[in-house]
């Protein structure tokens, strides 16, 4: 029997009128196996007409710029503003990654010659390079409807270096997958490349996680992308560790982003700190992976003072601050589930509540003390909305504790002047081995898509530490070495051949060839 | 209570008289405690020191190499001229090893400068390097007492990052271990490196299992590195399942290794064909998980006679050869198990049969059709130990169809002449996803140490088919990207910085820099 599903829509709080079909566990399995198929024939095509594809994809995205996004603002309730940035971000990442493959220089060629004459035995030609793994499945995130999802990231960093990808859209924008799809679709035809490197399953209600279930065990599935909930994502490695032969998971799975004020930063910016903060918290409803879960203050000498003016100024900006719509009527129940329960927990003070009486929901912020933050495991739990825990630490030696209590987090903040100099540095050595991000003076939110960024961390920031689902080195994921022993020359890929017909940049016996 | 075991001599089939003492719990969590307190420091070692340390190292291990190589001999029952070379590679990987990270070039670093003028939004400072992850759990291997053990590639290749290492010394050679561990100790105390970045356990009898698991659940432990069987990989990531904080397992299992002898490279050369496998299978007891496990006939057409004469050829190095001890009496009696259970399987032959009078052991030669094969799941089960199935294929149909059967594996190996051209073309492209080297013209055995070299491969051989243990990747299992943004540039690592006081070659803004 044909399930359907529809979308919800959070600005007007009832269900949208598209009825959206569900993917059947035989539509499952054809999407891999057509992917399967197109596996070897995309692996070979060149990385420059690779990069051409991911380029037409961000036209023909461009091409539907409003449609898309008046779907995408139908389906999450994001703001125009963030949704347009959303799609030249998405658009963005294409071109980046295409140029990150176009030359080829990713696949790390390299080479160790023959000697016949070593001894006791002669010296084989050995040579190696990065290559496709195979099909992906790539998970769309409610969040990001765009840069997230269909066309988002893991799926322009598989398609970039020769995988095909198997998306399952997430339910909360089917529409605006449906669109993203569309334009693959026809940036594939146009590029000619081969039918199936982009398979598509739609699912909602029921039928969601059953969907994603198949596609993680479907065996011609060779790794997995993830951008959601711990809890998401532990199923979902639940699910792929059932699977007879195991496969990674590369699960994002959001993090607290702790931020740490100090004194000489707060005493002589605590007005500015509180507005760049709460833009920060309060952007996108608070439902992004970096918004500052964890704020600790440098409450202490000649600190203290500041420190009040900086919780005022928060409690102001929260109080002048619209309400906003969430992506789903689940997300804003469990938030204001959270927040009730935690509000409820011995020394946590309510500083700016939520009036709980529309839709549309409000920021709230919290304090407590470190003795409190460290007595309630359930203030250490991630709350995607738009607030923070304000946590008051008594001492440096507090703030230091502080630090070695945060758990694996995508990000780690330190505001400081010059004064906390010697702080500061303390504490950003002891947040390194605790988030994939340090960042001086800012805020978590706003991640840069280029070369450097880096977008994971020690778990449960994500499940792999080493691996970055933004950012030039997003594609490592879907490579692994391939080693090529005593071939004839013509036999070898093109990144291998003594003529270097690629002009690649190679090792060549250890050294830059 | 302290419980104590005792290594076995092979070649006289009883146990040695020295008696080890096994690691407590406490012993366990401790070596644990002082990695994790040595990680920041030995972290911030310079990469040329730290090359230097694994240099003193192999220098260390030299000294002693009479009393390692009497002791190995004694545990392992391996041939002298075996361990001479086994030392030999293993203090070449230390300096090799040294050598990939002595310029610090593996850290990858990239810089990505501000704009403060861009719109909407200034753009940050982001930069970014590849860090030590922490310390790192090491299993010892049965097979390889130096190279895969205490100061082997896994040891060499985390210490070479900057990351400390716990090392399970394997049962079957705690003598040996502990003459490789004296000899790191000693260079670590000569060059300076922190307390605590090389720890040792020794366990045997009941107790072996215990500090495994206890070593792997250490919260402490960031990744583990095992060379073994697979089922014991499969226990090992069960128990590393249990942490709460899950950690990456770089799991090499062994392999089928599967080798295609083509019609045309028979009837050029089956004596010499015959001589090189069996070389191969034979050598160390075949107790190598690069051992040709199976091997696939082109059993048709004009080659036929050549595939009876190669078979021939191979029966008679068989019996020529003389029997040798295996490491362990289990080695032994599981071997002869698997042997006589698949020699009773239908349709099975078995050509060469092993006496099974004696400690000692001789090679063994089992031959079947392709459909008996596919037919026996038992078929495709390793078998550790001098031995090969012979799979006579009767076309070409056949052997793709064998090509598409095999399990991944470290290699696949096809042998082939100017007439096989395009089918052995066909069939590597047909393997390619099913292993981490490919090899023309040779056996998989002998495993180079340098640049390019790949010993991992599809599950069952890796558990982490992205990773290699042997060559110049094998470092890059204990790194992790860490990001810097806005940082002062006093601030950042010395690799990151504007002045490039290390000389890198470095990406900046997408280009190399």
């Amino acid at each position: 029997m044909t399930q359907v599903f529809r979308a919800w829509s959070p600005r007007h709080n009832r269900e949208l009128e598209t009825e959206h079909v569900c993917a059947s566990r035989s539509a499952v399995e054809e999407a891999c196996v057509r992917a399967t198929q197109a596996a070897p024939a995309y692996a070979r095509t060149g990385h420059a007409r690779r990069a051409e594809f991911l380029a037409r994809i961000a036209e023909e995205l461009g091409r539907d710029a409003a449609a898309i996004l008046e779907c995408a603002g139908a389906e999450t309730g994001l703001m125009p503003a963030r949704l347009e940035g959303e799609l030249a971000r998405t658009r963005n990442q294409l071109l980046f990654l295409g140029g990150v493959v176009r030359e080829g220089q990713h696949v790390d060629a390299r080479i160790d010659g023959a000697d016949p004459e070593r001894k006791p035995l002669p010296r084989p030609d050995v040579r190696s390079l990065l290559m496709p793994i195979g099909p992906v499945a790539v998970f769309g995130a409610s969040n990001f409807p765009l840069a997230f999802s269909t066309a988002g990231g893991d799926t322009a960093s598989a398609l970039a270096v020769g995988c095909p990808v198997v998306v399952k859209a997430h339910p909360l924008h089917p529409g605006t997958s449906l669109l993203a799809a569309a334009a693959i679709e026809r940036a594939r035809a146009h590029c000619g490349m081969p039918d199936g490197v982009f398979g598509h399953l739609l699912s909602g209600g029921e039928r969601a996680q059953a969907v994603g279930i198949e596609l993680v065990q479907d065996p011609r599935i060779e790794a997995v992308a993830f951008t959601g909930s711990l809890r998401g994502g532990l199923a979902l490695q639940q699910a792929i560790s059932a699977r007879a032969r195991p496969i990674p998971l590369f699960g994002e799975l959001g993090a607290l982003n702790p931020v740490f004020m100090l004194g000489g930063a707060l005493q002589e910016r605590a007005t500015a700190l509180a507005a760049q903060l709460f833009a920060s918290l309060h952007g996108s409803a608070g439902q992004l992976c970096t918004r500052p879960g964890l704020v600790f203050l440098a409450d202490y000498g000649s600190a203290r003072e500041a420190v009040q003016s900086f919780c005022a100024t928060l409690v102001q900006h929260a109080q002048a601050a619209a309400t906003q719509p969430m992506l789903s009527p689940q997300h804003r129940e469990q938030l204001r589930a959270q927040w009730s329960q935690r509000s409820r927990l011995p020394g946590v003070r309510v500083l700016r509540e939520e009036s709980g009486a529309t839709h549309e929901i409000g920021p709230v912020l919290e304090s407590c003390s470190l003795a409190t933050l460290l007595e309630q495991p359930a203030l250490l739990e991630e709350c995607f909305g738009p607030g923070t825990l304000l946590v008051h630490c008594s001492s440096e030696t507090e703030l230091l504790r502080a630090a070695v209590s945060c758990p694996g987090s995508l990000t780690a903040t330190v505001q400081r002047a010059p004064a906390d100099e010697a702080l500061a540095r303390t504490l950003l050595a002891t947040l390194l081995p605790r988030a994939g991000r340090l960042i001086v003076d800012g805020v978590p939110t706003g991640v840069e898509v280029n070369s450097s960024m880096q977008h994971g961390g020690p778990f449960p920031a994500s499940t792999r530490a080493d691996s970055t689902s933004v950012g030039g080195r997003a594609i490592q994921r879907w490579l692994r070495p391939v080693c090529f022993q005593n071939f004839p020359g013509e036999w070898l890929p093109e990144e291998l051949q003594d003529a270097n017909p690629l002009s690649l940049r190679r090792t060549v016996n250890g050294k830059p060839g």
